[in-house]
């Protein structure tokens, strides 16, 4: 896969977690993913997705940058949100917070097979 | 610069602090570096480093993973260290802890330009 197409394909599954669309995850995530070192398959991708915007009713994934070098993708997603409740240990209650994630994930068979995920919660805290 | 000089270049600068050779540390970084979005420069970035070194005197970076896709770098970096007191806002105090840190690197003319980093913090309080 050339670095273009994994560029488009990352893109194209951020697409589909904007608009909620789990029914197309499975186009672009692993029946085996593993996220932070725990294999949580296709299944456990999904429901981590669905309880976030449970928690965070206007959750939206804002690709801030993007460096693609086959099979890795490394990005910088912004948030800027509201989480209903506690949120990575940190009582939100509502309140608008803008934060950062940084994820690397690995492709295989282009399809995200692992995923390394680092949330800036300090930056969440600074907030509030 | 070419994908394998980049390569090489983050490991050499990875090197460098890892020996604590600030004074060949301008080799690497620009003097009007950018950190999370403040304008620190050279002299700021080795006031960082020499605090956390100062806070952290067995801190070592130990790159897991590289992506590289000039001018830019995506690192995740391992730490297993033991600060002596207060890190990340999280009282430590001389346990061992093991985490990790994702960066973004902006390279221009061969030197550091701009970076964003998150570190787990989330990862450090789990451990306490």
């Amino acid at each position: 896969m050339t670095k273009a197409d994994l560029v488009d394909l990352y893109r194209d599954y951020i697409a589909c977690l904007n608009r909620r669309d789990w029914a197309q995850l499975g186009r672009f995530v692993h029946d085996d993913a593993i996220h932070n070192d725990h294999r949580i398959g296709l299944a456990g991708y999904r429901v981590i997705l669905e309880r976030d915007v449970e928690e965070i009713p206007d959750l939206f994934f804002h690709v801030a940058m993007l460096v693609a070098d086959p099979p890795y993708v490394a990005s910088r997603i912004r948030f800027d949100c509201a989480p209903r409740g506690t949120f990575c240990g940190v009582a939100v209650n509502g309140r608008r917070v803008s934060f950062a994630e940084h994820v690397i994930y690995e492709f295989r068979a282009a399809k995200i097979a692992q995923v390394w995920s680092v949330i800036d919660k300090a930056a969440i805290e600074a907030q509030l």
